[in-house]
């Protein structure tokens, strides 16, 4: 007990340093994977054309592919007679040339035959024998597509950035990639900590309760893009965290350690990244969420997020997603993720602190949820949260507000 | 060549019917699932709360737990002293009672000692050997949290349908829930057809090209919550694409067919469809798109889809996302993602054919992708698509349109 926080910061100076540690320690990485796989995945690199396409002049309905001159004039009363000397599937070819008064029976999706220039529709055709009667005119490209005519090589078909939902992949095969460049998904581990926390399928003993964080905080570190992993809970012990906090820092970029509710782990972590590395923030002046530590151990960054699960979701939401979301490559606009609505209950804020108000969004009414910072239930109804700023001492019934929603 | 469509229906009335089968054929199923894999599932019941939360009186603050009448009167000029009989931490338990005159050092988050109803904080409080001054007057329960005061046990916490994001699967895991029932994930085949077709990492000959749909209309299913697998290509050949089928029905739910471009894949589609089962919808009146056929096998429902990827893509939003979706336990609001705008320039329509016309969406304004259904780069941009219904010969510039978004 009596924390002492040396290194208190305010909210804007706190997400600066972070986003600081982040683009010093936590660069973004790519990794090549199979196109397959790359749904939901962002482009790490503009993306060029690397052929032609369509790849050939492809016809473009089912009919007769002729040389265009050999059907002008033709109509159902005066039709035009050729000779039909093969037949084209989609995926055939031919050695055979399409010369005056010569076609050949093409599908949609053929390519089309040497000296051909256009297709009469099958609908506008009469087949008999080797021979078919044209019924209409047909114009010099007419249900043709250039080879080229989609795009041609070289072209700019998707941005770094982009992320790949099925038609953009569907422009990766068209073009013959079978593997891609994307952003690497940040590697974030959590820790549980805290004498009190138990597992799920363990008996519940008296004064403990069941761990929420280690699970919901890798969900939300999911929803940033991110490869996270639940690495398992440690007791309030100095040894027993340092040795957790080294073996995790092995396999990952980023860890995020949520306290038990005790000040004492607080200072654990903090003494752990004073002996292995160093402390950059101790305490963020906003409620809740006053206890987070934010430091480097092997130029990895280590984040000690509240115990209480409302808390710890609130200060990951305001100050760890933005840049784990950056680092994943995710160009998400947090400011546009904001929704303005109206109070429907007065609430008080104290004074000196920003305060993080969770609230429930339904249309234009914001209902502040009251219950106290460590309420769980509160978590299945939150959209979002208000921000007070630590001038201010109440936000009124119907006052306009921004809500800043959860991912 | 000539495929004759013998059951062409309405958009509506295509959209009723796979409704209906789909309902039939493709139950919804739930499964059980570990809470810490449940991050986007869907719960398949309603949810109540196994126990009381928090599941003890908790402390709330780190301070000293005692009688709140033992500090009535208490201030900085005239402190009450209590004798300290231990300290509980977070987690931790004692079989000492608190009494008049005593007090328990505690933790934030420990369960409150027997007799003890309110919570000093350190802040106001001055220890010295065994003792401790209280510099204030705290009423009853301050600072505590009641057992129960969050939930009790009973009560609905969650409902069926929600899909559980890092606060609600939060919500179980403080309840104790180590598995949790959810929709089972659609099993969704996709098979792609047609001679043309080549895989990625392979040469193109001339003639060929690369297959897009196999890979877009798996992650089409994907996006629609379903577990879709690509199952390869077959040649458009009767004996080939029926093992294929049967092959591929022992594994999966729903089959998802892309003909290649070529008509008689279709025909290959409807006769082994006709020799196995039964086709209930053959050819939809919709541009692009009309080749598309619904049929059941064996109890499953079997879904040739065009073969050029942008009429693949519209008919399989319009017509398949939606009751795989519902499958899924997604109550996604097809409706709600609408957006409306203006269109930028003016479509012509075919009259007698309902229209599905692929568009960019730019803030309010709406651009017409003009590229024929053959063309794969309009994927690449496209939002959506707006509905021409088949008595409209045109939209014009200005017109206020309805985008119907992808997914």
């Amino acid at each position: 007990m009596g924390t002492e926080f040396l290194k208190i910061k305010e909210c804007e100076e706190a997400q600066d340093i972070i986003q600081e540690l982040f683009d010093k320690y936590c660069k973004a990485q790519s990794e090549e994977i199979d196109c397959e796989d790359a749904y939901g995945r962002v482009l790490y690199n503009d993306v060029y054309s690397r052929m032609d396409f369509p790849p050939f002049d492809k016809a473009l309905k089912d009919g007769f592919a002729i040389l265009s001159e050999d059907s002008f004039g033709a109509s159902e009363e005066s039709p035009n007679t050729l000779e039909v000397i093969d037949f084209l599937e989609a995926g055939s070819i031919t050695d055979k040339k399409v010369e005056k008064g010569k076609c050949v029976e093409i599908s949609t999706g053929a390519a089309m035959p040497e000296g051909a220039d256009a297709v009469v529709m099958v609908e506008y055709s009469e087949k008999f024998d080797d021979k078919v009667n044209l019924l209409t005119t047909a114009t010099p490209s007419q249900d043709v597509a250039k080879k080229g005519s989609d795009i041609e090589e070289g072209n700019l078909i998707l941005k770094k950035g982009d992320v790949l939902n099925p038609g953009k992949i569907g422009v990766l095969l068209s073009q013959g990639f079978k593997t891609i460049e994307v952003f690497k998904k940040p590697s974030v581990g959590v820790i549980s900590s805290g004498n009190e926390i138990t597992m799920q399928g363990e008996d519940l003993p008296f004064g403990k309760i069941y761990d929420v964080n280690g699970n919901m905080i890798k969900n939300d570190a999911i929803s940033c893009g991110c490869d996270a992993r639940f690495l398992g809970v440690v007791r309030d012990n100095y040894d027993q965290v340092k040795e957790k906090i080294q073996e995790s820092l092995k396999e990952v970029d980023v860890l995020l350690c949520s306290g038990g509710t005790s000040a004492g782990l607080g200072d654990v972590i903090k003494h752990v990244l004073d002996e292995l590395g160093e402390v950059y923030i101790h305490g963020i002046s906003v409620q809740p969420g006053k206890p987070t530590i934010v430091g480097v151990i092997d130029e990895k960054l280590v984040i000690g997020l509240p115990g209480n699960p409302v808390s710890a979701l609130m200060i990951f939401n305001a100050f760890v997603a933005p840049p784990l979301t950056k680092m994943a490559g995710i160009e998400r606009d947090f400011e546009s993720k904001v929704v303005n609505g109206v109070m429907t209950r007065r609430i008080h804020s104290p004074v000196g602190r920003m305060q993080y108000q969770l609230v429930k969004v339904d249309g234009s009414d914001v209902h502040p949820i009251f219950k106290d910072s460590g309420a769980i239930f509160s978590l299945s109804s939150a959209d979002g949260y208000v921000k007070v700023e630590k001038s201010v001492e109440l936000l009124d019934e119907g006052e306009e507000v921004e809500v800043y929603l959860f991912n």
